[in-house]
């Protein structure tokens, strides 16, 4: 993997930059849709790559490990081939997920036992396992085990649990480069700052996975609860640690607000369900505001759901009819929420790297950001 | 509307044809997808059109009715503006509908009065009723108020049925003819023959129906319960009354034998839920045979979903990641299947056709229904 700083914006810490990976480019900033099951819900994959313009998608190890499993996606060859989807893929740990299994799930040094949410089967994942996994899933970027601190979250607990994530860290990078990519094509491990809400943990935390001189970096246990003010603080201290010459990864990062000042400060890379899970809940982030489909006041508005934003789905079908289909629990109503919403985060993201290779991303940001977060 | 009898098959009954409406031209036989809330679940409109290329779908004018309405129908503009499908529309009476409500609806000469499934909100549908209903839907084809017969039903409840829905075509006729489409288009009613498996009744039925000299005729109350070779002796005898020069639509049939079984018998049009309702369910319909998608036999098949049958969904998807979306209940899953389903049967009416016009749809029958009802 490669990355280029192609631009620092002079009012903030925006960034503009380029990643190759053996699947392609990614300009960034940019957001990642998830894949959970190695599907973005109710998307096709070709409107994944031809509406939706998305030039990175997510997919979960925790969930690929328990279905399809390692030797249907190994014989598929891994998970490009196995969904068809030929652009870059990132893979999480399979962390986030195991430790909000809470009553099924024990941590020790070496790993996590837990048990599988469909069928209680007990596993273990170890960070030299979670390597293995993602070896055989195959993601172009991979990411590191580690512990997703919970919030609120004692400094005492906060401190540990960072320091066997650090410790974690040292057996994924063991593993990980005593091995090689299955498929021919090369992966790269990205390391993840945690520290909770503390600011020297946090900086501690940063120092260390900034030590490691991986090809990224990533920012985990944030958006977990704490106030935005917070995470934001968080992000900025340690966006001055991280090296700029590498891409910094925000994980399960949020609202439009949330990724627009966050790449104020310095992130480039974003994934998050909202735009897929609050669509499927008839909530539509839109280029004039947030609308709740649900709402009767849009039962008689035959306008395009959002013809600023254009493409086919957000021009074609009405708020009228769209409200329609989610009032009757029709499937298409995911359908058509998902591919608007998501094509709203790759405008987004979009428009902040044109801004910020313009030179004005921080007065753009200030207006639209009240114009996008308004309740319509 | 106009219909065109382009071929008559020298060693069976089949036809091919064209049916021209105000929104376009329909070659039979045709399948018509099942749009029963004015969306044909979980399949995209420019999906309808570019990949299934359907000419012709349904909408059920019970569940319209009932959602969205018929003021927000009517302020759209009608079903098409409404969905934004430009091409012809089918609406049934809603009838099947309201005597499948068993317990909450009651008959009487005057139509009838029935709870809806949402709400238990009470409404009365006349024939008169059903005929303004669907002027406000606005379908190009529009279905006569009948009373479908259960099967089994004995003589006498069949012939008071039948006679009902003789009594009830008149005065579905006296109101369209009475009347005018609000759109600008032209719209044309379908009368229906019942009588159900009584072979007096049914002939006493396509002759009263024949004599109304609509545009086109159907025949209903098959493919309730009883035996094929019923439905097949059944459809042959009353498709010898219905005028040769007027499309015949053969109401909620079937499978793939089923469809070419009828058109061998002289039927032109044909719907069923059954494409979309079984791909939701994971059953396919492939140019090779039926594909049960949960049988772990496909878990590691990684080609294709059908090859011969062509297209992005059937060939860019495998068999292996489509049985993956099935068992972990996915979204795309429907969309996938449905739109293979739906291809698959305008695939097999276009086949038909293209045998009548050739001359040999017989043979081909022979061969290819076997094919296509073997369980792979």
């Amino acid at each position: 993997m490669k990355y280029e700083l192609q631009k620092t914006d002079s009012a903030s810490k925006a960034r503009a930059g380029k990643i190759t990976t053996d699947h392609g480019e990614i300009l960034t900033p940019i957001f990642m849709p998830v894949g959970t099951a190695g599907t973005v819900k109710a998307v096709h994959q070709r409107e994944l790559e031809n509406d939706i313009h998305a030039q990175i998608i997510l997919g979960n190890t925790y969930h690929l490990y328990l279905r399809p499993g390692l030797d249907i996606l190994e014989r598929a060859g891994g998970l490009h081939k196995f969904n068809g989807w030929t652009k870059p893929i990132l893979t999480d740990s399979g962390g986030y997920q195991v430790f909000s299994l809470k009553d099924i799930r024990k941590i020790s040094e070496e790993g996590v036992k837990f048990q599988s949410h469909i069928d209680g089967s007990r596993h273990l994942f170890t960070p030299e396992s979670v390597m293995d996994i993602q070896r055989v899933i195959g993601a172009d970027i991979i990411m590191a085990f580690d512990e997703c601190a919970p919030y609120p979250c004692d400094y005492n607990y906060a401190k540990k649990s960072m320091e066997m994530t650090h410790r974690w860290l040292k057996r994924c990078c063991d593993r990980f480069d005593a091995t090689e990519g299955l498929y021919g094509y090369s992966q790269t491990l990205f390391p993840i700052v945690q520290g909770s809400v503390y600011k020297d943990l946090r900086i501690q935390s940063a120092e260390f996975i900034a030590g490691q001189n991986r090809e990224g970096n990533a920012i985990g246990g944030l958006a977990v609860g704490e106030p935005a003010e917070k995470m934001y603080e968080t992000i900025d201290y340690v966006n001055d640690i991280l090296p700029q010459d590498k891409p910094r990864y925000l994980m399960g990062v949020g609202t439009p607000e949330n990724i627009l000042e966050s790449i104020a400060l310095g992130i480039d890379m974003f994934d998050c369900v909202m735009p897929t899970r609050n669509a499927r809940n008839g909530m539509l982030f839109t280029t004039q505001g947030i609308i709740n489909i649900r709402n009767e006041k849009w039962k008689d508005d035959y306008s395009p759901i959002d013809e600023n934003l254009g493409g086919y789905t957000s021009t074609f079908y009405s708020k009228a009819y769209l409200r329609h289909l989610v009032k009757c629990d029709e499937i298409l109503a995911a359908q058509v929420a998902s591919i608007h919403n998501l094509t709203f985060y790759l405008w987004l993201v979009g428009q902040a790297r044109e801004h910020i290779l313009a030179g004005d991303f921080v007065e753009w940001k200030k207006v639209i950001v009240k114009k996008l977060m308004e309740r319509l």
